[in-house]
């Protein structure tokens, strides 16, 4: 492309401090380095982890937010152009940049049952590339990512090992839920919880990973599959993507857990929690059977000192929690055959887009996301 | 045997009301009824849960002890004589006596992934056969039994689901642990941790069952096996056992939890906690890496009012806490073979026992027990 090589100006939506509104700027968006790969972003969709990441909320281990920052994790890209080394994909490509990396040679990619790969552990969660600087900068000021991911701005730079290929076929003003909700919540279906045919589920929030999590529960074959929310305006939706029944906690006259134990004979055979709220953790973890009910945790808590209390007589009763980033799916690998299963429309995620918006109304999508109204707002560039 | 359709009376440890002391009294056992098995005991061992259940601490949905009990689950016996029905095992057979069941033909013997039968489930946490009656009596009073045994008595009925038959060349003297503490800790390591070759792993608490894990972990091929406890003159033991270190916690600068992630880089891979202590169960939790470690909960809490504190980010971390009775084993299938393990020398279970007696001194080592002194007291008929 006639950009490759150069510096490109563009727009973004960068926040200058924790907590602060997106301020729309004019940002410049250096070429990409040895093993990187600078991205043209077509849309980006709004995850409640990018609020947390804006409000400087960190997860020990994982993210260091730092400021000023170019969030945005949830997104569809093209390649605009790849620095040396760079192989698994070239100018042109359809992707999906990713918050993980999967590079494929570290010894827990060499791991069963983990995606934690170590490429760029240090350095991802602080913001910056491998080698600590960054590629983005505004008036002077260099700029961080939310996890190696810029989706918010119309052109970043990225490790190749948190790219994933996709298909040409895939519309990418709408797959860019396969970056964050649609992996999270159908990978914890298929990979962490396991979720088997005729089994029974329950999944507490029906935001677009819980609405995720349901379409994967209903891939697997789940024959009762029942939705658990506060608000009753996710009901209809819920039900529409495979949700047999819809409960409302606060309708019941005992605790939850109490009335999914007493209906099925001990509790749900798995439960999904897609919230980060340490007390729906612990109705979700109550709620499954003994003896191999599993619960799994979706949702990222947003309050580091808040811990979910598990009964020890649960536990040894055979009560699992478990929980997972991503589904529990590879970052790289597991991505394309996703995007596939949503070109076939086997995973729908037109349902999911709310309102679609342009970057001047960055902070009124961010806005709704505070009152918890809709699913998805997709930025358009 | 001569004895065969009688009433035989004989002598037991009884615990007449919660806390008192076991008072030695003739009792007499009724022959067993239709899938009833009356056994004579020969050894038997003292398990801390025996402990809990003379001090009437319940476990809900698993035990709630009514006296006058006669307690004692660990032992091992020879069966006297069986009721109508019985197949599995006929007069003469050398047994172990269960505290849990295996019917063979309920939902949850047919699943994958846990062993608690469906079977007397009702009845046996209450101390009674199915039928609702007992088959002890002292002094015109009906005595229950502990979760369907009653080792601390010459002879008891025991449901057909609860023996499981072994090998004639085992020493019955010895192999009454096979009812519990073995199973427990070389169980978990096998069908719950899932230990691996090369593995990194910690045990809390160097009691009968954690020295039982020690050994399931050496059997596994871990190549670092860390025994954990506050109790310096456990050390020697555990070393004799398979622990490659010894680590008194309270003489560590720090918490046990962060000197282990340090020392490992992000944590053991597997960990296992037989004490039955909330602190020790996050410890060990907190223990374990990111991506896949997995912390094995054994020990039986006895204050229902406590929870483990698990935090929400260890558990999207991938850091796995899950817990077992019986180590996850099937309760009559996979005990013959571990009794042939110990008969091959490849278990021990000589150097569990601190000392035998006499029914008549069990107050003595009721006494030793609560003082934390030795491993099992022996109790010999």
């Amino acid at each position: 492309m006639a950009t490759a090589g150069k510096v490109i100006t563009c727009r973004a939506a960068v926040c200058w401090a924790k907590g602060e509104s997106l301020s729309i700027e004019e940002i410049t968006v250096d070429p990409p380095k040895e093993n990187e790969v600078r991205l043209r972003v077509v849309s980006s969709s709004f995850c409640h982890s990018d609020l947390h990441a804006i409000q400087g909320i960190k997860v020990p281990g994982l993210v260091d937010v730092q400021f000023p920052m170019v969030a945005g994790h949830e997104g569809a890209a093209v390649v605009e152009s790849v620095g040396l080394g760079v192989t698994s994909v070239a100018a042109g490509d359809s992707v999906i940049p990713l918050f993980g990396a999967q590079c494929g040679v570290c010894v827990l990619c060499k791991m069963d049952g983990t995606n934690f790969c170590l490429h760029s552990r240090g350095t991802r969660g602080l913001g910056v590339m491998m080698d600590g600087t960054s590629r983005m900068s505004c008036k002077g000021t260099p700029l961080k990512t939310f996890l190696g991911c810029s989706t918010f701005s119309e052109y970043f730079v990225i490790d190749e090992p948190c790219v994933a290929k996709i298909s040409k076929k895939a519309d990418l003003k709408k797959v860019g839920v396969a970056g964050c909700c649609i992996p999270t919540g159908v990978g914890a279906t298929r990979v962490v919880g396991k979720v088997k045919r005729g089994s029974v589920c329950a999944v507490w929030g029906l935001g677009a990973v819980g609405l995720a999590t349901i379409m994967g529960c209903k891939l697997a074959g789940a024959s009762t599959i029942i939705g658990i929310d506060v608000s009753a305006s996710k009901e209809a939706l819920g039900k529409k993507l495979g949700c047999t029944e819809f409960i409302n906690p606060t309708k019941l006259d005992r605790p939850i857990q109490e009335y999914l134990q007493e209906r099925f004979g001990g509790g749900c055979d798995f439960t999904f929690e897609s919230i980060g709220n340490v007390m729906t953790m612990k109705a979700a973890y109550e709620s499954v059977r003994p003896g191999g009910g599993v619960c799994t945790v979706l949702g990222v808590s947003s309050d580091p000192d808040k811990f979910v209390e598990v009964h020890p007589h649960d536990i040894l009763a055979g009560k699992e929690i478990k929980g997972c980033y991503f589904g529990g799916l590879r970052f790289r690998f597991d991505v394309s055959p996703l995007v596939d299963e949503i070109i076939a429309g086997k995973i729908c995620c037109d349902n999911f887009i709310t309102d679609t918006l342009s970057i001047d109304k960055i902070n009124w999508a961010i806005e709704q996301m505070k009152a918890a109204q809709g699913i998805r707002y997709v930025l358009l560039f």
